[in-house]
């Protein structure tokens, strides 16, 4: 099961009722953050699934609304008892934008390990179970979107196993790690086990336009997490200069990519009662929700 | 008349319920900021001053609870239209610090200007009326406590003025710009006005233990804010670990420095409830009032 929450809704700069545009998710106890603004650290304390877990922190970009809250996070995060390496995601440029802002935390109790995304094909990453893909934006900066899998193996059968005489004391290795070996003997997975079945899905997108690349990437996901940032169609030139999406062109890329549910969210400090809009998405794509301060979900394997 | 506002009462970090320590001090419409840690911006624009008019930020020092709102609020002041240079009072390394932060957010409309503090008995710094005094704090790394006056000139006496026969037409300059001429002839201000007044002024001292020389610097002062992290006596030995102070340490400062009123604040994040200890403080001195999110006084000129 993957626990996803949206952090904020807000996009550009923090506000009294809204939090900047962040997501958490959560796997088996470990935490995976996308973006970081400033104010992120206190909606997650609100949230309450701590900070010590957090194993990797992804950034879209390095506007100051998805990354300025990063010193604060790191020295709370200290603070929290981490000592373990914590890695770092995002665009090129990481290392030198983060070492800049930890001149105010130069001491922490943990290491950083930067992973700069300098491929456009890239294979994903894997940390603790989370499997992050990501793909270019299209911003006024170099941007990406991410994709987190939880993968799922396929079914276990144990009268397959019976059939070969795979001795039982295997089975559990062979189920785990795929290949197990028994009085010289080895044995893999595929001899027991069927096709991976489905797993869940999680895409986050801010900021961008819409452009066509973001619907294979979006393809199928359980959640996508789609910048809106304007409302009104009236706002289009303006989406398309300052490189944003409205509602309906969110809505419009759920639907190609064939999402199960789309939350909007990174509203501009303009847009007040995003409420007010919601039924237009929901006219191009019908299961569209309004993003909320820490909405959360639980994804859950189907069979 | 100075309006100072106290814009969080919390220390470490930023906390669902409690805004960081920093203080606004408003003059003819013109701000001075000392302090801006993660979160400052939007209690700032729930007190609605504005960001525009901010002339100048003086930084304590710079542990990340004092500063990481830095880049976030710059940006905020540039898309509140200023486009003149703003001025940055702080510790040697000011510029590295900053320029460190400025990573994410490289384009400003408007230029800053470093003032990094260098010398232990400096002249006073004087921008558009704030009369900025420091001293030395006693933190774990370099820290100032700031002191902003604002002076008041002499009373002007027009039957001084009409005796000497000092034309009507100079009057007004002579009071302004403390010297006028007439008719090939100088007068200067001391001809006709009396002795400089009682002007206002507030001292913000935080993080520091409670050294002697705060005493001579705040003194007399209307309005001591003060940090007051630990509340219980039995913190004494973790305040001078963490060279913080105690509630009574601040009071006793207070006292001994004869100031009109003390505002205790950066309350640790286990101070949950400060009022439990407001009365010990008052026993030391009187006048003792607890920090408040946004609370805000208006220091008037006295005959």
């Amino acid at each position: 099961m993957l626990d996803v929450c949206l952090l904020g809704t807000g996009g550009m700069m923090p506000m009294p009722n809204r939090f900047l545009t962040a997501m958490l998710a959560r796997l088996n106890g470990r935490l995976l953050l996308v973006d970081c603004g400033e104010g992120t650290q206190v909606t997650m304390k609100l949230l309450g699934w701590g900070f010590k877990a957090i194993d990797v922190i992804c950034f879209t970009h390095f506007h100051a609304d998805h990354i300025s809250g990063l010193p604060g996070i790191l020295l709370t995060i200290g603070n929290a008892g981490r000592t373990e390496p914590l890695t770092l995601i995002g665009p090129p440029g990481l290392s030198y934008v983060v070492e800049g802002l930890k001149r105010i935390a130069p001491e922490l109790p943990f290491s950083l390990q930067y992973v700069e995304l300098k491929e456009e094909t890239p294979n994903p990453i894997e940390i603790n179970g989370f499997r992050i893909s990501y793909t270019l934006a299209d911003h006024l900066i170099r941007c990406y979107a991410y994709r987190i899998d939880v993968l799922r193996k396929g079914k276990f059968y144990p009268q397959k196993a019976e059939e070969q005489n795979i001795p039982k004391a295997i089975w559990s290795k062979l189920q785990k790690e795929g290949r197990a070996q028994w009085e010289g003997k080895v044995y893999t997975a595929d001899m027991v086990m069927g096709q991976p079945r489905k797993g869940v899905s999680v895409v986050y997108c801010t900021d961008s336009r819409p452009v066509d690349r973001l619907i294979p990437f979006a393809r199928e996901a359980d959640l996508f997490i789609c910048e809106g940032m304007y409302a009104e169609e009236e706002k289009k030139q303006k989406a398309i200069e300052n490189k944003h999406m409205l509602f309906s062109e969110a809505a419009r890329l759920a639907k190609q990519a064939n999402v199960a549910r789309l939350w909007l969210t990174h509203f501009s400090p303009s847009l007040s009662e995003p409420e007010l809009f919601l039924e237009t998405a929901k006219g191009i794509f019908e299961n569209t929700e309004l993003g909320e301060e820490r909405k959360t979900i639980s994804l859950s394997f189907t069979e």
